[in-house]
Formats: C-alpha cells, structure tokens, sequence
C-alpha cells in the first residue's frame, strides 16, 4: 500500500468481507471430518449451547443456532407474536429498514420512533402505546433494540433497565438484536455484560457472521413462556440447518474462552484507532461512536476521490457540501490499513 | 469395527452426518482469508454461478446461492407463485411431509397426489387440475417433482419431458427439487443431465448439502419470465448470506470440474454395494434404487437389534412382522463401514 | 310451474339463492332508522350475543357476528393457532377443497383424512397424529368438524363426545362449523342441541347466511383461553362490519324466539319429501340425508335434461353411466316447487 | 332535544351509524324475494357493475362487491403486489393507521410520508423512492390515496394528475380508497368526477358503507393487468358472499340514477353548515374542510361539557388547553339535528 492512488486500499465497507478467524476454520475442519447428528442435534452444538447458557447465567435459557440476522430476527419476532401484534424499534432499526420487510412479510408491523443517538427511548416507547390504543389498530407487543446500534452507540445498563421497565409494566417484550454484540462486549465504558443482557431481555441474539464466524448467529430465548416448539418454527422458515454442527463449532470455539470478546476489542480497537487518527487530521464525525462503526462527514469531492481508493458505505447527506459515510473495521482489520487510510484520509483533507 | 456390539457401527441415518469434503475446506479456507463483496455477489459466487450456467447450456438462467432445501424450496415456490395458486406434489414429497408446511406458511396449498415409485405422473397432475376448476378451490400452478425421489428413484427424460409438456399445456410451472441431484446424474442408467433438467424445467436446484458441502443450494431460474426481483425476496426470506462466498467457494470447487458427479457417483456406489450385499443375506427391498438411498424390509427384532450398532431411519410400517427402515450413504462413506454394516445384517438375519 | 317443460322449476343449487326471512327485513328496516354504535357494539349485535350465549348455556362464552363462513373459518383458525400448528379435517371439509386455500393463505396447514359419510373419525384423528410426530411436520392441533357435514349428514352426541376426548388427550381444540347448523339442530333424531355442541366444542359457529339471514355467521367463541384480542383480528381480517348491527339484528331476531330452528325444519321437510318422493319414483341416494341436502344417484341423460328445468349441483361421478347430483332446499322452499321437482324427476326416470 | 342536558343529541361520530337510505331498503327487499344466483354472480350485481362502467367509462373494466372498506383494500393490495413490494401512504392514512395491520398481515409493509392537509404530494412519493434504492429494502409499488381523505380534504385533478405521473414514470400503480367518494363527488369545487378518476387510477373503489348502504364498497379495476384472477383471491380472504346480491342490488339502486352523489352532497350540506354555524359562533377548525367531516379545535372543558350530550371522535391535542374533535355528518343527518349542535356549541363557548 503505497498511498499513491495506483494501489487500493483495504475494504472498510463492513465487518463481513472476511472469513472465518482461524480458530473457527480449525474447528470446523476438524468436526467437518467426524459423523454427528443432524439439524443442530450435534454434540458441537449442544455444548456451544451449554457454553453460552453458563456465560449467561440462565441455566433455563434456549439456545438456537441460525445463519443470518434477518432470518433470526424473522423468526423470533414471528414465533414470539399473535397476527395482531406489532414491534416497536427505531426508524434507523435494521428490521425498520434494511430487512426488505422481513417482518411484515411474516404478518407483522413495525411502529417505529425517532431514535437518539441510534437509541430507542422509553419516552417513544411510551408514545407509541399511548398512539395505538384499540382494537382498529395493531397492538404493540415487542420492543426491539439493537446493541450496538445501527450507529455504533451501546445502550448502558441503566438505559436498558428502564426499558424492560416500561415493557413489564405495559406487558410487552423485550428483544435485543446482538448482530454486532462481540463489538458491544467488549467496548471501552460498556456496563452491559452478557449476564445482564441475559437478565434484561426475553430473548436475544449473539451475532456470529460479524464476529469471527463465516456465518451463524445464536438466538438466546431466556423467557420460558416462549420456548415452546421453537424448533417448528426454525423448520418451517427454512433456518433449520442439516449440518447445524457447522455453527455450532464455531459458536463451540468463540466461547470455550473468552475469543468472541477479544474478536470485538480487536475490532473496536482498529475503528478507535481510526477515528482518532481521522480527527487528528481534523475530520469531524457525526457521531462518537464506541465500536467499530465509525462516521466520517467528509466533502463530496473528497468523498469521491476516496471511492478510488477505499470501499465504504455512503451513510447520509450532511450539508450542501458535505455527507456522512460509514467506515466498518472488523476482527480482521489489519493496523497497518488502518494507518495506510488514516494516511489516505489525511492527505484529502489537508 | 468388531462387530460384537461393542463397538458401533458408522451411521446410516442420512447424508448430511458428514461436513465438506476436503477440496471444498481448502477452497473456503481460502477464500476466508480474502475480503470479498458481501451479500452473495463475490467473484466466487459470481464464477461458480457461470460455472452452472455453462454446464446447463443455459446462459441467461439465474444462479442463486442458497443454505439449505426447505428454505430454497419455500423462497422458490413463494417467488414464483400469486396467494391463490398452489403447487402439485405426491404424497411423500418433501415439501408436502417434511418442511413443517414451509410452503403453506407462505400462503400456498400443496395439492397432492399418490405417487408410483416416488414419482409423480402425467395423470396424477391431470387428475388434481380436473379437480381443481373452479376460483372457489386453489388454482394448481406449479408441479414440484424431486430428482433423486424420497424414494432413491429416478424421472426418465421420456418421464420428465411429458411432465414438461402437461405442464405447458395447461399453464402450469415445472420445479425441480435437486437435494440429492448429485447421485441423480450420476446414477446409472440415468438419461438426464443437466442441460436436459435445466432445459425442461422452468427452475430447479442443485444440492449442495447433501453433496458434498458443508451447506448450501444452487437455486437455478431458466424461466426468464420467473427471474425478476428474486434477490428480494432471498433477503426478505432471511435467506441471504452476508458471507455468500461461504456456499459459493463451494460451489465453485464443485463445478470446475466433475467433482459434483464423482462424490455422488461414490455414494452411489457404496449404496448399490450395500443393497446387493444385503439382497445376497437374503433381504428384501422396499424398492429397487439405483442411488444412495435403499429400503430394507426386516422383521421388527432384527431392527431392534440393528439399532444398537448404527443408525438409520424407520421408514415405514411394512406387515405385522416386518417394518421399512433406510440406510443412506454418501460421498464420505467409507467402504469397510458398508462392508461391516453387511456382515451384521447378515449375522442377523441368517 | 306447468310441469310441461316450458316453464323452469325454482332452483335447487343451494340454500343461498333467496334472500332473508321477512322477519329479519323487518327487524333490519326498524334498526336502519336508528342510530347504532359501529363495529358490533350496537344494542342488538349485544342482545343477539346475549341470547346465543343463554341458548348455549356459556355465559362467558364470546359471540362475534362475522360476514361469511370462509371468512369465519379463517378469522378463528388463524386467531387459535400458531405458525406451525395445523388443522384435520376431512377431505371432503370446507375447510380443505372450497375455500380456495383460505387457511393456507393465513400460514397453515389443512391435514386431511378420508371422511365416513361425511364425518370425521377418532380413528382418523388418531392416524394424523400418528403421522406427525415431529418437529420436521406441522403440529396437528386443531379438529375441524362440520354439523351438518357437506353430506348432509350429522354427527351423533357420543360421536363428538369422543372427538372431544381425543382432543383432550392430545391437546388439540375442536372447532365446529356450523354453516348449516340450523338444519342440524332441527334434524329428526338429532341428539345434539346447542348446549352440547357449545359445551363439547372450544368454538364453533352458527350459520345465518344459509338459514334465513341475508348474510352473517355468529362465531361463538367458548373456551376463555381462546378469547383474547378477537376483535383486533377480526379488525384486521378485513371481517369487522362498520354497521355491524346488520349482522346483529338479524340473529337477534333469529333467537329472540324459535325462529332459527324453524326455520332449519322446514329446509329440512322439504328436503326429506324431496327424498322421499323420488326414491318412491325409484330414484337411488348416495346417501341418506337426514337434512336439507340430498344426493340422487341419476343416469347422464337425465341429469342433462334434468339440468334444462332447474338448477343444481353435479356432485361426483357414480359409473359410467350414472352420476350423483345435489339438491338443496331452504327455509324459503315452497312445497309445490318440490313437488313439481319430484314430478318431472319421475316422468324423466319412468 | 331541548338543551339542558337531560335530552341528548343527535350522534356525530361517524358516517355508519345509520343503515340504509329506504330507496336500497327497498331494493333488498325486493331482491330478497327472488332466486337469484349465488356469490355476486347474480343479475342486480351484473347490472350495477354495468352501471359503474358506464359511469367510468371505462367498458373494461371490473367491478368486485365487496363488504367493508378494510377488505377491499387488503384485498385488492395484496392482489397487486408481490412479496417484496410496498404500500406508499400517509401517515394518516387509513391503512398506516386504522386498519389493525391488515396490509402488513398480508405480507406488505406500508412505507408511510408525512400529509399535507390529509394528502400525499408527488414530492413525498419521490423521496420514499428515494429512500428505498435496494433489494435490502422493499420495493415501492402502489401509491395508496383517499379521496376525501381522512382530514375531510380532496385531492384536485392536477394533483392526481401529478401523481399518476410520477406512478407511470417510476413504474407505481396509483389506487385510491374510496370510502367516502361520495362525499368527494359532491363537493363544491371539486374537479374529479367518477371518471376522471377511473382514468387516473390503476384501480380505486366506491364506498357504500359511508354513502347510504347498509354494507358494501364496489372495487373498481381499471387496469387490465390487474384483472386476472382476482374472484379467487376475493374468495380466499373470505370476502365473497354467498348473497352476494344483498351489496349488488344497493349499488343499483345507487346507481341507476344520482342517488348516489345525492346522498354526498346531503351530508356535506349539513357538514358545512355546521361548520360555518360553528365559526359563526367562534370556533377555530383545525382545517378548512369541504366535504362531511369537520374539525372544530375546542377547550378540554368544552369538550367534556358537550361528550355529556352529543358523541364525537376525540381527534388530536392541539395545545395545553385546546383539542380537535371531529364531527360527521351522513346522507341520514337531519337539518334540526345540526342546527341543536350549534346551539349547544354555541352556549357552551359563549
């Protein structure tokens, strides 16, 4: 990388361009080689159920192991749900708008409010059930949040609290999409661990695709009263995998010690790094995020001469001469790409 | 492999008890450590889907990279389909018995049939469309055949082609369901290859599972008229892999050269072994397949007593005495496991 | 009606060809000059439940007045059940071949098995449960029952007796469609008044539509568990009447007296003379029908020139050359119409 | 009605506490003592499709039945639609709002924009487009319009002009609610006759309920490409009646001469003149509306003093001291009634 603009740089587009973390791959080759049981019934995967169950500290908890985080969201938010019943989120929510209507599709409406700071607060909550109160409306019956958030914020422990709260009293339920949880473990100031996230929602899910695995995410249904006949459901939305053992080895590797969070410090630590690095340079950020999703404004012109270079998400206008875009670092994100675009960066806006 | 009882004998169940063969490990092992384009559009994907279509014959025909059969089946049918038509199938269909009425949660019928040998016939599809006439029954649309059937038979290309011409005939869409195509095209005797399956078929899937790979299906659209918007509904469904050259690296090891045919050329082989080797105990068979799927019928003592050394399904109730059950190989079935499993039956049964 | 052939006969297609008893025009012409609540909370939409519920001897049982038996099938199928939880039936149910998929088309699958003289069996019962015993099936959990079955025929107090017991076994709730329930109830030998059907079933519903109302079904909902949030569903089927005391007055005037049952009786008189008068002219049934729909068993020609003087149903194929046809008569049935059906009836077999 | 309380007034909360207007009582009588064919086949409803047509003029086009204004439009959108593809509405439409999820319990998800006097602008439809660029997202596909709107307000020929603009251009079928068309026919100013919007529209309906009958809202398909089919897919949501000729026969009466418009422009005479007698008495109207609902901004006093005598929908808050309430006037208002109202009114804010 020679910052020449004749060599590209590497992809801060999203925390999936790359594989698998080597342990994992190890994993799955060695369980790719025995004979186990199918559809999730695997020795990998029961013991990466019992893993996290422990981490938890909800021996009653279930313990789903998916493919990907709209399929987990469209299945627990339609199993957990009556046809009538409707779920709260923000309008930056991922099930909002980035699921092409994968909830709707499985018959339900998605009230959203305006977030804060990506966040969804008991006050929009509280709003929603007062503008939604008979029967020629839906009924709001599922509180979903996203931890970390669409911008990379982290909910505290209180603000989490406050919601579950809100949810007992008005006899609602709360589910946190945890597709970049690894990142939110393991952020700078998160007072949030497993074991309280465990304790402050119905259910959960743990994002493996993000985190380290080639693909798997596992849904944590800590509610009793909505376990029943979970796997009906799986089946049925076609999430149930014949080889389940493939996620489940490597949910089985990120948990037998402390690999999933130190997949996100990594993570975290690289976009920290940049962040930093770009505001030293004098780059303002919509936003200070935690995690490693971070949130350049930057001017069109620069904007553009950066798309030679690097690949990233274009997030949001800003101003007439400015926009928001997304850079995303990962487990894998190498330091010395991190510097070479801090460097890139530098040089457009000096 | 002892054969006292002590030691077990390797499963029969299925075959998906296996992970990924070895070329398969080493082409994801490598393409893990690349940063790829998300969301199935990876130059793995994108060269294993030309890979497919070259060997179809079909250059204008969507690929699709899909995890599994259920969830290929059910974002197929649901595409292709308006809410008041309904898809043709027989009785021991997959989707019609054993995806947890996938297809009916996406609001279709499933119009069945008895089957003759596993198949489904010209006049079975004639008999449902004259029992279907009117707009106060479900419209019959699509006819869902499998190849390899849930029986180990075979469709002939005489068989398929009159299918295809019912189908055009009376407006209806031909689909093919390819779990187990592998050990189809390699079965012996089998006069359709690919280019004839694709070029009789309005869409079909390739399986990849059950072949071979840790997961994943090809889902092929010959049917111009049928191809608009799927990737859509892949995200909607929850079916789209952010990782997609996870299933596409496979793939792509599969098709770039005859590996897809020899491992089911394999499992075929260690089955046919397995039927003849029991057939000279003395056993007799349910069905005479020629894949990689057989049907012992035993006396209800001898299935107990074979189900302390291995494991197989119990498929069918046979007489008084006597039951179906299913052994099934596949492209990791070893010789010595078949060889052994022969002698314990015959120990038994002689 | 001449008899000569010149003039057509009155039409024996169905119960729904004449429009309401004139008792309930005028009870509808009185509460269309009032002022009424919308949605169903009208004064006589809460008296007409108010008696239904008294008749059934349900004092908390709810009472919905809904448009149309489809879609009060389909509002409390989707209303008890979850994703993957199916219904039984029998082949020849409403629920399974005339709705065009009505309860697919909500997620659901209809599990069919034959019927015996239109009715479903325990034994039957028994052989889907059998048959679905896993979670890569859908969950049977709800028996559907018609009274009168679309046979015409009726199920005996200890026949749904034992339905219920098979239910209460194995979890599954008995729903009752009731469509032609008034005929039901008014059956000679009929051992089965409201009371039982409402204390043996946890809902059913009773048929206006094709017992003297212009339209209407009062679903009767007995089981508390199954109460919760009808409204919002019925709201948002689409099923919700604004001027729901359309529906309201005319059961009211249904039950304030003796009126529905009547009115049941005479469909049935003139049904049973029907029968009676053409087996004297030597006419075989399909099957002895106790109510309003009956089946003669005639040769091809005169069922053609039968079909050139009235109108009916073409039932089902008989032999080669014979058929089976429907008649059904109504509560607005004159006598002389089926005696000049029989007459003609007699001069073509003579 | 004499104003100290003890006497209560006429009720204004709604356009559906009457029934009918006796010119369709009388039609249904007359209709009810005849045989006619089942399930909107029959000749009244033949003829006031026929009727509607011509009045359209459009010869092609359909004209469906049906019983209630939530049905027709989940019936016609989830028609329209595939999967994937999305409602485009107001925030105060009826079907973002009112209508308990019923679009999104057919599978689609309602994109929603903010209203400008109860209407969507082109600008609003541009930037829901704007806004939903992938197959990440849905697909906008129908622009959903009421006309009068739910604020009382109409839509100029221009302004549907411009949307079916934007509709043809970015390939969006235009469908317009309908339920108190009558309403908008009637109003003064008002540029859009019944077959301008059938020329704009892809496909609207014609609200009986709110215009006179005692059920029934006409679909009307323009569009050819919308056509096929569609008696299955009405069948399937449970929407057609058995007697389908109690809606056809009040729409020919309707129709077969002005009764119709007549009908709308009764309630708006007696909407404006209690408007223009409640500003007379110094109300302030939250909108200046031309058609049957106003919506007079009253002190939360007020309000309370007069929910003792009259009924009306509590429509928004306005300020710490101030709330909007709606008042509708029918086709069944009486001028006495009105003219209590405003006295009332009058005394009250004296």
């Amino acid at each position: 990388m020679d910052g020449n603009g004749t060599t590209k740089l590497a992809s801060f587009r999203n925390d999936y361009s790359e594989g698998a973390h080597p342990r994992l791959l190890q994993a799955l080759t060695q369980a790719s080689a025995e004979q186990n049981t199918g559809y999730g019934l695997d020795r990998h995967s029961l013991r990466a159920a019992e893993l996290i169950r422990a981490r938890c500290g909800q021996p009653q908890a279930q313990v789903h192991f998916l493919a990907g985080g709209t399929q987990t969201n469209l299945l627990a938010i339609s199993a957990f749900l009556r046809p009538h019943e409707a779920v709260i989120a923000v309008d930056t929510g991922h099930v909002a708008t980035h699921e092409t209507g994968a909830i709707e599709a499985t018959g339900h409406k998605v009230l959203v409010a305006p977030h804060v700071e990506g966040k969804l607060t008991v006050d929009a909550v509280r709003g929603l059930l007062a503008a939604n109160t008979s029967e020629h409306m839906v009924k709001p019956r599922l509180v979903y949040v996203s931890h970390t958030t669409e911008l990379g914020t982290l909910y505290t422990r209180a603000e989490l609290q406050a919601l579950r709260e809100v949810c007992d009293k008005c006899g609602l339920l709360l589910f946190l999409d945890g597709a970049r949880l690894g990142c939110a473990l393991a952020a700078a100031g998160d007072d949030l661990g497993l074991a309280e996230i465990a304790a402050l929602t119905h259910a959960f899910y743990i994002g493996g695709t993000k985190n380290g695995a080639l693909l798997g995410e596992a849904l944590v249904v800590v509610e009793p009263a909505l376990q029943a006949d979970l796997r009906y459901l799986i089946k049925q939305r076609g999430a149930m995998l014949a080889k389940g053992m493939v996620v489940g080895c490597q949910f089985e590797a990120l948990f037998e010690d402390a690999l999933f969070v130190e997949l996100g410090a990594h993570a975290n630590a690289m976009a920290q790094r940049l962040q930093s690095g770009l505001k030293a340079a004098g780059v303002q950020m919509l936003i200070d995020s935690p995690t490693n999703q971070i949130f350049p404004v930057l001017a069109h012109a620069h904007i553009e001469a950066l798309a030679r270079l690097t690949a990233f998400e274009r997030w949001a206008p800003h101003s007439d001469s400015h926009a928001v875009i997304r850079f995303v670092t990962s487990w894998a994100t190498r330091p010395e790409a991190v510097e070479a675009l801090i460097a890139e960066v530098a040089r457009l806006v000096r």
